[in-house]
């Protein structure tokens, strides 16, 4: 019987994550503070703990992987790499479909992924607590988890409609020994002073990441950590892609396609840049690997967006990083895909796309629902919303190859189940899903505030 | 790094079920006819596949498995065993325990083991259409999965309040192309007969199965499948079993004790009948193998109630099977285990109870969650209510390990995540889940209506 699962063994797991700082084509940007020279270390060390500016700021090309926190991916790592197919055989498609599967993980996604190695690095660094955001809570429950493996206590900071419409992802993190409230909060100055002007306000994922950002950097005992967009969690991300290049060598094989959903870009940065790593080396294999990042056309920060200095929250905190941007205070439509709905996109993700070394590509919200249905159909697994964005373009990509008969390697990344995402398959079936555009004019609107550094 | 994930190849996938028929201390008793003569296989044929047919009669020991059901299986299995090193840990025990998780499965169980080679053999006898029953939706969305799998058109008669109350599965079932109605329905002249005197009434699992057999039965391209109690039902499920015990040999270990929940009995047999296979051939490992099933105070067909023949359904359309009941018309209250309400336990599963082969235990609704809540926050995975029953005493035994300082090995089956039973955590954190004990009375009196045949 032919392995259409390809396993790694416990000991296969990667010793070391891939930074592509490395392997830049030219140099990153450096992130500016508000005075507009570049921002210091120390900036960071009310809220992080010094591993992981360290890593932020780092250009070393391989950054070992502590052994507790290869421990704890144990419980569900390795990840399969499989091949799909019964997709293969609907779309009558010579490609070979791959796709790495993040879903098993004890939160559903690829999240832990980061939210370990961020929990073991503050509790070596005497942290106690850990503050963060949470929109949907695909992140929450992932610091929940982590933090309860290290010990950490865990305050997340979830914006109030999320918690009082999708209490199921809250119910995890409650049950990983978390607390859990709804922003904005009593807690905090930031949440006391919205709430007295507005008692009901709904919350937003600005307003809950200023609270988890006050109390951590009001607390020595306090940091604070989040799920994307930062060099480092890209770089975590890094295993996803670095585990699926071990197993496509066991089959003797190399993508020529890689496909992720790509909001903050970690999901795309960590499947993609072990392989572009490779073509920057100049490997064979590599030289013409095409990466591709899916957005949504409600949000298309890197297809729509410009490249330029911004902030990485929507309330102006963060130090000002370079990236293709929709404004830090674009709100995009209410998709499903709650995890693609981030203004801007990571740094290094932006620069290569700026320097054409990957491509972008907007796809609508109900096309990724019809791909993602068909996927569920054939290979079993039901995605989530945002893993759907990917699965369009994979099967858009394998129907090329159907025309000219090309039997390509297309590889994507399978980001997370969707289990708790079932309501917007249901609205996808009733109909009463939509379709966004992005608002163009909202965007030149929101552009047009920033501009200060290029 | 040690392996605590014991991983399997796809070529490792057991060729052949384990059938304990062929190992039974003493000879079964045959399943009687409304007549109180034993059920010919004939009778069946309105509903079943030939080949489901002569499996649930079988008394060869290995069974193959088709390579089709194989390559289905292949999207998720081999399953994972892995070992709890985090609970042992928190526990301080000496035993070393492990698990067989077949929650990785596309629908969250072990359910899809059996669903899958169910839609096979129909689709190999040229059905076309399948229907079931299902409650909160566990089996119902396995044969969703699996009837997709094989080209079958799949109806579910979904209990009307589980319908309208636990939309998530409801909503799984239909991505994967299920039709589901609430039962009862105006489909069937049950549902009818029903709703033309109680137009709001709720439904039951009783009702919806006699909903489903109605419509198989009564048209010849359409036969119904059931999710547990039957012999080739929990045959299906010892693929846990085979599985485990490749595993173990891996590793060089063989296990004291194997745990599992048990409701119609399907994931205990699963996982413990190929062990108890084992001690039958004198394997000198097996020798003090305990074999322990446990279900729910609250249903408690093994430890309480009476090993008699009686129907396998609530309304007495099937054969009269000789096991152990709390009478067909019990109803148990509304624990949050609903794979584990089921008045009795399938055949061999009572006869080997009778026997003294097997143990049982019954465990109160609040200690489980108290267990499931200690595994989710040491091991990560967020154990469904069914399969927290069985790490409760897998608790209990490593602690008594404690005591005695044995390390014994410790297996038990974790059937499901619980991604979708949040809310009953969510009650178990906020107080309002209580302990129910069985109702000796109402007991008494559904088996005084029993009793013709013993």
């Amino acid at each position: 019987m032919e392995s259409t699962r390809i396993l790694l063994e416990a000991n296969e797991i990667p010793s070391h994550w891939y930074n592509i700082a490395a392997d830049l084509p030219v140099p990153p940007s450096p992130p500016l503070g508000p005075d507009g020279t570049p921002a210091r270390p120390e900036q960071l060390a009310a809220i992080f703990p010094p591993a992981i500016i360290e890593q932020e700021m780092s250009s070393a090309r391989w950054i070992e992987i502590p052994q507790q926190v290869r421990e704890i991916f144990r419980l569900w790592r390795p990840s399969p790499l499989v091949r799909a197919v019964r997709l293969e055989a609907a779309l009558g498609t010579p490609a070979k479909i791959f796709f790495k599967y993040e879903g098993g993980s004890p939160a559903g996604s690829h999240k832990p992924n980061s939210a370990v190695p961020q929990a073991y690095y503050n509790h070596a660094a005497g942290i106690k607590r850990l503050t963060t955001e949470t929109g949907a809570g695909q992140w929450g429950s992932s610091i929940a988890l982590a933090g309860q493996m290290f010990g950490l206590d865990v305050r997340i900071y979830m914006v109030k409609v999320s918690y009082e419409q999708k209490p199921y992802r809250r119910l995890m993190m409650q049950t990983w020994g978390a607390e859990v409230f709804p922003s904005p909060s009593e807690i905090t100055a930031t949440g006391r002073k919205i709430l007295a002007t507005e008692p009901d306000s709904p919350g937003s994922l600005g307003i809950a990441i200023s609270e988890a950002v006050e109390e951590a950097a009001g607390r020595a005992d306090t940091n604070y950590s989040l799920g994307s967009v930062l060099n480092h969690v890209v770089m975590h991300q890094s295993i996803i892609g670095l585990e699926a290049k071990k197993q496509f060598d066991k089959i003797g094989l190399y993508p020529d396609l890689v496909i992720a959903p790509c909001g903050g870009g970690s999901s795309f940065g960590g499947i993609a840049f072990p392989f572009l790593g490779d073509k920057a080396a100049g490997d064979k294999r590599a030289e013409k690997l095409r990466a591709i990042a899916v957005e949504p056309t409600s949000c298309p920060s890197l297809t729509k967006g410009r490249y330029t200095y911004d902030f990485g929250d929507a309330s102006g905190f963060t130090p000002l990083m370079k990236m293709y941007t929709l404004g830090h205070d674009f709100v995009p439509a209410g998709i499903h895909a709650g995890g693609l709905r981030y203004h801007g996109a990571a740094q290094h993700v932006s620069l290569l796309y700026r320097e054409g070394l990957i491509e972008a590509v907007a796809v609508p919200q109900l096309a990724t629902f019809e791909a993602g249905v068909q996927f569920a159909r054939t290979e079993g697994i039901i995605p989530a919303p945002e893993s759907c964005h990917a699965i369009r373009v994979a099967i858009d990509e394998a129907l090329r190859c159907k025309e000219s008969g090309e039997p390509k390697v297309i590889l994507f990344n399978l980001t997370g189940h969707g289990h708790f995402d079932m309501t917007a398959f249901e609205r996808y079936f009733s109909g009463k899903l939509e379709d966004y555009d992005y608002p163009a004019a909202a965007v030149e609107q929101s552009l047009a505030k920033l501009g200060r550094y290029e």
